[in-house]
């Protein structure tokens, strides 16, 4: 994520304005928000859970929002911001950063594609807003909408009723009907009356010979970015939250759920209504069983199954039971 | 549910006509069929289960179907009409009442709006029907319909390849791509070689600020409506079947699941993929846990997981059995 | 499935033409790869499981694709050619007759229908391809596609965002607005890189009085068909995967999955969230309960529960431990 080209960004902003009622000295600019591992030195990044902390390491970020508990995890030239919920504050910032990222506004720019893409094959009825770039020979199928700055690689098939927003589609991909990709995720900050939607100023990405089955829905990262990875197929109705990242050769089957942040291996085969929780890391070469339910990271060459989600030979000793 | 702005109600019909198998004796006019708490001296209520017999103390309906075994749960004006199964005749004479609520027919109402909603933002292609009511700033975008007589508030956003029929949205409302809300439910009388559709007579209602993610589900009631809270965040592919009634300020993650007529208190948190069975009565400040199946009523603060959901100690205690 | 309608066939191969690989002898004209079942003495069919061997006995075709283990179950007349991986090589096979099936591609066909379908009604902006026959009193909802040879019977009510492809509908069937219908399914041959997709040469079948919720997904088969019984209803969101066959009568609630070839019985009742593994035989009067995950067989008139999916007694006593 070098420059968003999705989003309009504010600022810089001065550190001290971004944060009121915290003292943080100094009138430094900061010109981004920005994850760990993507900050540069003048941007604002942030720490709130340990299992970021090898990133942390290494992150060129000189301030991090943080916690008390989780500062010593930082280098040393890293200045910690303490605060009491990183993910409040990091979504005040971010809105500041970004004030038009936390709803799916119109795209005013959408119109019958004519004669600018000529290497195109479109359907009836299908939108394409402003910017986007689309390859030779891909087909994009009736009543979908390309909205503005989407790229679309070569040979892709788009199915019908198919919403690409905030994405980056590469070479050989097939997305089928009815998926919704690139809106924003379920990011808020829970308030009584009136929910404070977390900025998604991320995208999504479907990497070279990607698929994508019919009704799905993948919603862009809210910092960072949701990503499937190379040849890697997705049955229908399958559920893709913000920041997940799913890596190549995977087997994904129907009605699969991801919640959000979590990070999946190469080679990895999902059974059927199989759910897989928030922040975790699934390894390379890992089976999940069908209607599993993963509560816990998994090593490389994992078997499981169950709910939660268990090694193959406890599932079925279990089982027996 | 004063009048129902959306089926055209026949009768009324006198009470003898409504039952030719049952005596009931004299020339009563009965106007409508209502539940319970709704009915009025004029309308025809039902009672199916002891789950509503507290509603059942207090109806102001004259007359009631219901069962031998319920009979007695009536209050003493209200005549009991016994049969054999409450919903078979209850469909009967729902159908007789609103002869086309068993089927979803076109709108043929359906326009492009032009000039009649200067201070609402279309996007393309979007189709409204007659009656229909849309606050200011409100946004619709690309494909959608919004069907006859649905009302929407102000700055609401609703989103691409939508449809709306037979809902009431209020304002600051969101709705991602893809949903379609107010349709007939899974209602019907199973029957060998043709099942017998339940006429689906209740609306959708959506309170301020609630927001619904893509490619949800949300039935219309059968008789009763269908409601979201206020500030409750349904994310995507989340399917609610009729009559549920979901609280205020709730968070249910993606691809959950509600049964018919559930009714879910405040302040409730369901983790993605969970499941909550029909006719249940969740409480306030609920939790309950990713992929749980709910099959029993809880009381208010329950913290659950689990197939059946038990509480979570017992849950933790049973998996590392 | 007696000629294709959907898919245009190449050939006939020389048998020795199909296998270069594979020494099978002489000149042999092969027309078509077909189902044991369906095959006839001019076609190719395959045996990949022990659950065919029934089917195998009376397979009227002369060559058939198994492997080493398998080949004693075919009948005397029926020549084995052995090999590794059925799969792999029916795929390739199969590619061959049938070059475009393995991608959904854009039906050009597609036209607003004027004139020629006097007893329909449309919704606006619904599209029709080439040799469709819609019958009589039949309605189509906005936004909707019926590519082209696709059939549909009388009295049906189709929705909004609705699309069918390679699909037979018969009489008096409700599909609800958002459903993909008849699309490829998820079968192909994992390779690295860059997998090879499994043509899908079936289509659906939805019989008469059949009814499908919103936002449902019904694949296409693969080599056959799949089938939705007569008077079966289907709640929203439900995922038949290809070559599913469910029975008459079913009822099937919300969020349910069929994992692909599955035979489901007469007469059986699924519960919301359900899940089926593939290649299974539920028989007919089974009741599975929500949540459910179906991984055997199950006979006639079984009642079952939980995940994996016992005998209702079992479940309830293991679930009071």
């Amino acid at each position: 994520m070098s420059t968003n080209i999705f989003f309009e960004r504010k600022g810089p902003f001065l550190l001290n304005k971004l944060f009121s009622s915290i003292s943080v000295g100094k009138k430094i600019k900061i010109f981004d928000i920005k994850p760990l591992d993507e900050a540069n030195t003048n941007d604002l990044t942030f720490l709130d859970s340990t299992n970021y902390i090898e990133a942390a390491k290494y992150t060129k970020a000189l301030f991090c929002l943080t916690t008390e508990r989780l500062k010593d995890y930082l280098p040393k030239k890293c200045k910690a911001i303490i605060v009491k919920s990183v993910l409040f504050e990091l979504c005040n910032v971010t809105r500041k950063f970004y004030p038009n990222a936390d709803i799916d506004n119109l795209d005013q720019s959408l119109k019958t594609p004519k004669r600018k893409f000529p290497t195109v094959k479109f359907g009836n009825n299908v939108l394409v807003g402003k910017n986007c770039k689309i390859g030779k020979n891909t087909l994009i199928g009736n009543y979908s909408i390309i909205e503005q700055n989407v790229l679309i690689g070569e040979n892709c098939v788009i199915g019908s009723h198919v919403v690409l927003k905030n994405s980056q589609i590469e070479n050989n991909v097939v997305i089928q009907d009815g998926c919704k990709i690139g809106l924003k995720g379920f990011g808020f900050i829970p308030l009584n009356n009136k929910n404070l939607r977390f900025p998604h100023i991320g995208k999504v990405i479907l990497k070279n010979n990607s698929e994508i089955g019919s009704n799905c829905t993948i919603d862009r990262g809210s910092i960072g970015d949701t990503i499937i990875g190379k040849n890697t197929f997705l049955d229908n109705q399958v559920h893709v939250a913000h920041n997940v990242k799913i890596g190549d050769n995977c087997m994904i089957a129907g009605q699969v759920g991801f919640a959000g942040s979590s990070i999946i291996g190469n080679n990895v085969s999902i059974g059927g209504q199989a759910g897989v929780s928030g922040h975790l890391k699934i390894g390379n070469n890992v089976k999940i069983g069908g209607g599993s339910g993963v509560v816990n990271n998994l090593p490389d060459g994992s078997i499981v199954m169950g709910y939660p989600a268990v090694p193959l030979k406890e599932f079925l000793r279990k089982s027996k039971k």
